[in-house]
């Protein structure tokens, strides 16, 4: 962030106090559709001045002929022109001494090599000039307080809306009505384009530090600096709720992978995980997106998880069940005093318990019974949250049916204990108006959308209440000797020897090996090692041991061990003849346990990620794995394994005693500690990890150096080529 | 079904001639919420009575003091009176000849066991008299059409809607505009109630007979005859679309379970196979019910599942692709000729592909580039159906931008491939008017409603053209030794030895094995088996076999074997002291193979249901699990076990070779016919069936009487218990 003094950069794009526009037709001038018309409707008033030689004397706007026209120093220019001109126009706004831009025009790094090339060149005025750009290829902003927008469309103006909305189109801007209901509205938009200067981070940060915003909604198609996003987000989101939509999720399975951790850490877990630990709620669609962020706009806390259903259906309680269930929240247990003091509404015979089927009151008399059990409902403790189920009928008529000067009434009583609503009937949209007048209430388009909206409140309130946690994990000087191993091992595209020596001085359990480079040495070698063991070939050329006969299984000591090793030798020579042999590892055999699968992999824009999961040679089939963003600390850690099917046997299913889980949560941490020492590794497979009563076994390993997987796609390495 | 030339029962209670109304309070006479006025407001031209001592005369209808001052042989009687009364009353409605009644009033089956006892007396009323009823516990129904109902909800009356609706509870009559659009509408509508005499098989006959009704809308809480509903819904799904909406799915881990296929196959699993297995298409909310019918009432064939994306928004199509992935779409290949024909609406820079990012011709032209651009992509072979996302703003404002009439135009100019629209702006509502007004296109509240209703379209097209799938299955007679097997057990719990004995009578691979009562036979009995041997205890005493020392493995022949024989007894002698040790069954141990699991559980609704999965003893855990409801021939049992992940390890991963999956067909194939054949047991476990590369072994195996079952709750049989 800037410093409080000097203006933001962010404020010249939002609320500039001059602006000049650049490359707007004589056409505009009188449009229904036109930024000019915009500003007018909006009420903007600062300085306008259009920049066009042909264009006429338009009242309240200065037009000059050219950029050297305009007065020094204005605020923004707001650019589009064709895109052969832009990187000239900005270098000239730049001179005039201008001091930002939005630069509408598309056809840059979003298009062909030759809009890269003109992106680069852009970047360079910004570098050499100091202007700051929004864009390229980017409608702009528009913000509610300011009254400006660079576009054309028209925004009802709502300066009470705490939404922040930042997207990576124009998508949020344009569909800002998507959920056609103005309380949702805005207070700040802006489409970041190809975001050449001024990028996701810079938005968040700046509002993150504006008290107008109090919830920030994202749209997000690729972040190129994950980290940083992580990092302001996670400061951000215990304050601030910010609710995200990622899209493109189904571009999977195009990257190149060349371990098993790779294979199940797709891009969509990646980001799913790099959200949930940000504390960014995720929205599965752009109907969510603005569901949440107004839910989050409507409602005060949220304190708990605790639902009482109220509905006038018997049925619709039935699917409010299952969507409370789904959203993972609680059907509050109602207290014998709630439940006595609306006894008298109900029939003798009808048992009354939370959910509430409240048809028969209703049916006699809505006016005495509807508020009542609402607020009696409000009023018990155990209740943290209630759905309200009703009808939306005609009015007058069915004005016996209609409760939404009820609900919008207590609403704004209890503001701490949302009520989100569900209807159904033929005016929907005008009952709702009533309900949501106090802004304290909102009726919710599915009972999906209603329980998960109350659950990311919660979650949400509990972040705020949560001391941010401290990231120890990455603490502790890396090993010495770890950085002297891979100065060793460079030009290698796998660490297999070198692998098991870094994790030892990690101070890892890697079962106890030797590298044996001649048959004569075989037996001092091995001296301290227990039998029965497991041969393995360690060569570079070696991706498929065991299909080139490189792995030997349960050898005893002595004579069976020679013969085994002068096998392997001339089984690799056969399988593999052009493989060059390191040599043989010969590894005690793990005892007994349960097969894990560890690993790493380096996400483009996330970094490191950690991943746990079943293991063994069918890892990829069970698909088993948790994921964090590295640093992962031992609290993470166990929270990850927690979240495997692998979790139950580790904790011991009928009637076996618990597998050692925390040595398995050393290994994760450790992990994520060499991850985040040194980036020469790209993925790590440890697979298995046999992990027993006590302690656990890395048994092999696998490091994939990052000079090899950026070269990947280039050598094939391709999801089928995981070995 | 009865025969044409009577009247059917349903026709009395949906189009009745004339209606005798019982319960009807004075003031229902001039409320606006009455069944009066419905009928009145509805249009409907059948005599109306009212039975009510207190009345006064009413304009149009007969008021008559009792019953039995009614004419002779009216259609139906709509009964809303205290419960207490309601038999005494339909008694009396029989005796004047009135042949049906529908019985609005609460407390009945679906209240405490007094309103149980009610109902069981009303059954026998119905049972005695032949008096058809709908009820108790229903709102009735309404046919547009006829210009009946027994609500008093205002309907819109829209003769042209081809959807049947059929709910178990008054949920959808009364939240018909739940999707607020008038075009989803409904023919017929019923609520069932609690289904003391019509049920919801009736309605669907009902609805396949009848040729106003298009598409059949089910809200299913409970079905209790799940059997007939399967063979009326997948009969009549072959010609009219079902779309159903199970309530309820949350309702899990209450039922006992005494197996682990017991504890994979929830009722939400069952359920949601049942109704694939049917061809019904299974909504997961209220508004997907509403979308998916509205979609077919809509839309003609789509032939198949190929879309083009035609979006005025980059980001949308983004969302878009994201929404065809996970519908089981796929992105539709546009000819060269297609998308020459449209190059020139574009920029030179701008590669252009579907999905076709449109925005750039639609700021330019919208007139002269929306409509073209769309009826080239109808026009194209490539092209099944296309996704339209547009935006939705005030007209006349925006009028450059609305593409409404186009889209309606070319909807029904293309009815064969479906036009799904999303839309964004503040005036979705109105433009969408325009869009549907042709009948032929809808818009749809989310992207993905929009493409899981493609795929519903696709699939259902493909369904009419598939010839009836013949149920071969259950051909060939049960092996007549069966019978005398599970005569011979009669009285236990479980089955052991009993179900090697009935797998190897259907032919199925058990692993060799005898049953050992002595030491002294123990040689002689084992004769002809190879060793090593697996020992396992036989008794019904004991629940958990390996936990009470039961089982040794990997024993050889001779003194090893007498060893492990003596060891076996005296360790459960030791560990469970109270059982009755049957024998020792002596077994070969399989050879190396994939450990699968296969199962049978018995759904109370549907009946036998057929489960293979994951094996081994973490088969829970990994929750790898196919299920059909059965019969399951051949065909469809390699459709199970293609669903599996376990699959691909049969098929052979990492280079290994194919295991003998139709080993494992004749498996599943056999036990489906064995679960038809006889219903004397309620759960198998055949866990572990090895299959190796050339057949399979079944190795241990496990029978549940439904004796044992039918008291499970009472033993204490809870999912804890499984073992």
């Amino acid at each position: 962030m800037s410093s409080e003094s000097e203006t933001k950069p962010l404020d010249l794009i939002f609320r500039p106090r001059s602006v000049a526009i650049i490359g707007l037709s004589r056409g505009a001038v009188g449009s229904p559709v036109s930024i000019l018309t915009s500003l007018e409707d909006f009420g903007y008033d600062g300085d306008v001045y259009v920049v066009n030689p042909k264009m006429p004397a338009v009242s309240g706007i200065t037009v000059c002929k050219t950029i050297e026209d305009l007065p020094e120093g204005l605020d923004l220019a707001v650019i589009s022109v064709e895109r052969s001109t832009v990187v000239d126009i900005v270098e000239r706004c730049a001179g005039r001494g201008i001091r930002a831009a939005i630069v509408i025009t598309q056809g840059f790094a979003d298009a062909d090599e030759a809009g890269a090339e003109e992106q680069r060149r852009l970047t360079e005025v910004i570098e050499r000039s100091g202007i700051r750009v929004l864009g390229p290829n980017t409608i702009g902003v528009a913000d509610a307080r300011a009254g400006f927008t660079s576009s054309f469309i028209e925004i009802s103006r709502d300066p009470a809306s705490p939404v922040g909305q930042v997207a990576q189109s124009g998508f949020l801007m344009m569909g800002h009505h998507l959920v056609n209901n103005e309380a949702a509205g805005f207070g700040k938009t802006v489409d970041l384009g190809n975001a050449c200067d001024l990028g996701l981070v810079d938005v968040l940060e700046y509002y993150e530090a504006d008290d107008d915003i109090g919830v920030i909604e994202c749209h997000l198609e690729a972040i190129e600096d994950g980290r940083g996003f992580l990092e302001a987000a996670a400061r951000i989101a215990r304050r601030k709720p910010i609710v995200a939509l990622k899209a493109g999720k189904s571009r999977l399975g195009l990257k190149a992978v060349a371990s098993h951790t790779g294979a199940v850490a797709g891009e969509s877990r990646v980001y799913h995980q790099a959200l949930r630990q940000a504390g960014v709620v995720e929205a599965r669609s752009a109907e969510e997106l603005r569901l949440f962020s107004k839910a989050f706009a409507t409602y005060g806390k949220a304190a708990g998880r605790r639902v009482a259903v109220v509905s006038f259906s018997g049925g619709g309680a039935v699917l409010a069940l299952d969507a409370i269930d789904d959203a993972g929240l609680e059907l509050a247990e109602l207290s014998a005093e709630t439940l006595d003091s609306m006894r008298h509404f109900f029939p003798a015979w009808l048992e009354i318990e939370n959910p509430l089927d409240i048809w028969i009151p209703i049916a006699k008399d809505m006016e005495s019974s509807f508020p009542a059990i609402l607020e009696g409902v409000l009023n018990d403790d155990a209740v943290d949250a209630v759905l309200c189920i009703y009808c939306s009928y005609n009015l007058p008529k069915y004005q016996n049916f209609d409760v939404s000067q009820h609900v919008s009434r207590l609403a704004a009583s209890y503001p701490d204990k949302p009520i989100a609503c569900w209807s159904y009937g033929q005016d929907i949209e005008g009952i709702t108006k009533t309900v949501e007048a106090s802004g304290k209430a909102m009726v919710f388009p599915s009972l999906d959308g209603a329980a998960q909206a109350l659950a990311h409140l919660a979650d949400h309130h509990q972040r705020t209440q949560q001391a941010a946690r401290p990231q120890t994990a990455r603490s502790g000087a890396a090993p010495q000797e770890v950085a002297g191993i891979l100065q060793r091992a460079q030009g290698k595209a796998y660490l297999f020897t070198e692998a098991f020596e870094i994790l030892e001085a990690y101070d890892l359990p890697v079962a106890p090996w030797a590298l044996v480079e001649a048959a004569d040495s075989l037996e001092t070698a091995t001296n301290d090692l227990k039998a029965p063991f497991c041969l393995k070939a360690s060569s570079q050329d070696i991706v498929h041991k065991s299909e080139s006969g490189g792995v030997v299984l349960g050898v005893e000591r002595g004579a069976a061990l020679e013969e085994a090793y002068d096998g392997l030798c001339q089984a690799v020579r056969r399988n593999a003849p052009g493989a060059k042999l390191e040599g043989v590892v010969v590894q005690e055999m793990a005892a007994k346990g349960i097969e894990v699968m560890v690993g790493m992999v380096r996400d483009p824009s996330f970094g490191p990620c950690i991943v746990v999961g079943s293991g063994g040679i069918y890892a990829e089939v069970l698909d088993d794995v948790a994921l964090r963003v590295a640093p992962v600390d031992a609290e993470e850690a166990r929270a990850m394994i927690r979240e495997t099917k692998i979790s139950r046997i580790l904790s011991g299913v009928r009637g076996e005693a618990a597998a050692d889980s925390e040595a398995l949560v050393k290994i994760l941490v450790a992990l994520s500690r060499f991850a985040l020492d040194h980036d020469a590794v790209q993925e790590i497979d440890l697979n298995p990890v046999i992990v027993g009563k006590e302690g656990a076994a890395i048994v092999d390993a696998r490091f994939i150096m990052s000079d090899l997987a950026a070269g990947a796609c280039g050598q094939g390495l391709v999801r089928a080529d995981v070995g």
